[in-house]
């Protein structure tokens, strides 16, 4: 089978212009996998893309992880010129983080399928993704590790797993550990889908999911002054059932994710201390956060970035958690920047 | 019954200081009430208590109604010298709101228990009370309708529905009409109460309400600055569990009133326009909003006050929808000079 994957992949490279084949999604097999609980992942296997090409030196591979119920497909749209990374200079990784529903998940598990399927924190994933890096790209050392929200907690957590690995941490609107708002809204989530009648009837037939995706994001996503801007008295209803349709998001899948975000904390390590987890950071880091954020509330960022030294970029818009889009200009020009010169 | 009510009160007058005894919770019996849908809300019950004495001109009556899930018990602590309304100069009428569980209520309807109790307006809310202060207080004019958050909503429909009835009306982070956000708000609460299992499993065995409340009033309440500058990681989910341990509003209740504020509209007997309803409106109007409320949003407030050109006071602080808590002194201050004053 694997033969054979390989070999429709070379036959298309053959055939398609360069970079075209690198896009599509591959996996990696992991096997049993031993998450930082004791707890074994079986049959493990990560998702990833990549675009752009290695140079000869191998100094130019940035991993990109996903955000929060996103897919490496979701990242695309932030590669290429003028986006968030440009893959005409680097070699991007984009990989599909544990229970994201591409990579191993609840919803995707023959052997520990739904709830059977045990909690992982950001560790885990960060740990699936070096697995990738190291055994199946063979990289020893990355230029850097870039990502939004729970991709930028990823990067954190990359800066304190391995701290030799890369040059450079850039963390968009992510946490090094969530602040008290961040836990009372993701439990505020979990205990919504756990309660609901669809999701706890013994047999999963719906998925509450939905409707909390598209409610709380639409609570919190943004701030109130933009959603009042964007939309009006007449559209909330209209515009609510169109989300909870478009949201595709597994309730076993999201409970995992939201878990995990809640169990990250980089400074474990280090004894709770903030201060010598900074200090045992060596890569260069580059914190960018929204003061309007109230999905990832920015304080444990910007705390790190003052102990850390870190460059940081401070939005300050009426559009939360959704500025690094809404101010894209900015960031992928500021990033682009640090990239370059750092 | 209600002469031994009556007797019992008169004997109680006797023994007690000036003003202890109309503090206590009364009742009044509206009978059989037509609502604006055209239906009738059955046994018609609404509670209030008075503090402080009507003067001989009867020209210092001020009706106070309840915000969402709460009772004119809970006004009480607004009530007295260097509070939202001193008693020593007004006769204060704090009022009890439909479906608050005091006055008639999905949780204490016989004849229309629960879901059957039909869904009412603000409109509706404002017509009991204009019963209980004309036929039963024997009231023909109020100095003034004041009011925290629904009840602030109550105070804005005062002033179209009975335009001539009130010197001033002071809405103190209410809304004439609410923002698309509150819409949203209100609907993910009921969302969460309609889904879940212990409130639909066909017998109401658990009260879904009190996570809702305990959640979402964690979550916005305030904001979430202020909420991470009050509490601790460690903190959040003895807080929250305390929360829900404290919370006693039922879940029918909840959703009845949630439903209340999601259909207001003063604009809806003037085709929808605030600029008819602002000119329509002759009390002199006190608006206070807080520009970071994130349950009820200031917009339509703060047009409402340019258009009618209301006193606006807009308080801007991390502290939300409590700001009138928080800043209680410049806003007690503030109140007590209008109700002088003008």
């Amino acid at each position: 089978m694997k033969t054979l994957v390989r070999f429709a992949l070379y036959l298309s490279c053959m055939l398609l212009p360069a970079g075209a084949v690198a896009q599509e999604l591959q996996f990696a097999s992991l096997g049993d996998f031993r998450l930082e609980s004791g707890e074994v992942l079986r049959d493990c296997r990560v998702g990833y893309r990549t675009f752009g090409k290695l140079n000869p030196t191998k100094t130019n591979a940035v991993l990109f992880p996903t955000w929060a119920s996103g897919t490496s497909e979701q990242l695309k749209s932030n590669v290429g010129s003028g986006r968030l990374v440009d893959d005409a200079t680097y070699y991007v990784i984009a990989v599909d983080a544990l229970g994201n529903s591409v990579s191993s998940s609840p919803s995707n598990s023959k052997l520990q399928p739904r709830m059977q399927f045990p909690r992982f924190t950001i560790g885990d994933m960060v740990h699936s993704q070096y697995e990738v890096v190291t055994k199946v790209l063979g990289l020893t050392h990355l230029r850097a590790v870039i990502g939004v929200s729970m991709g930028g907690m990823q990067a954190f957590q990359w800066s304190v797993s391995y701290p030799e690995f890369m040059d450079q941490v850039i963390p968009i609107v992510g946490s090094p550990q969530l602040a008290p708002y961040d836990l009372l809204h993701w439990q505020t989530q979990i205990d919504a889908i756990m309660n609901d009648r669809g999701w706890n009837n013994g047999n999963y037939t719906e998925n509450p999911a939905r409707a909390a995706e598209a409610e709380f994001g639409a609570l919190l996503l943004t701030t109130p002054q933009h959603y009042n801007k964007q939309t009006t008295r007449a559209r909330v209803f209209a515009d609510l059932e169109k989300a909870k349709q478009e949201s595709r998001f597994d309730a076993n899948d999201k409970i995992r994710q939201d878990q995990a975000m809640m169990a990250l904390d980089v400074t474990a390590r280090f004894g709770g201390s903030m201060e010598r987890t900074a200090a045992a950071v060596k890569a260069k880091v580059f914190v960018i956060v929204a003061t309007t954020d109230h999905v990832v509330t920015p304080g444990p960022a910007i705390e790190f970035a003052r102990l850390q030294q870190s460059k940081l970029l401070i939005l300050d818009s009426d559009c939360g958690h959704q500025a690094p889009g809404c101010e894209s200009k900015q960031v992928n020009q500021a990033v682009s920047d640090f990239l370059f010169t750092n």
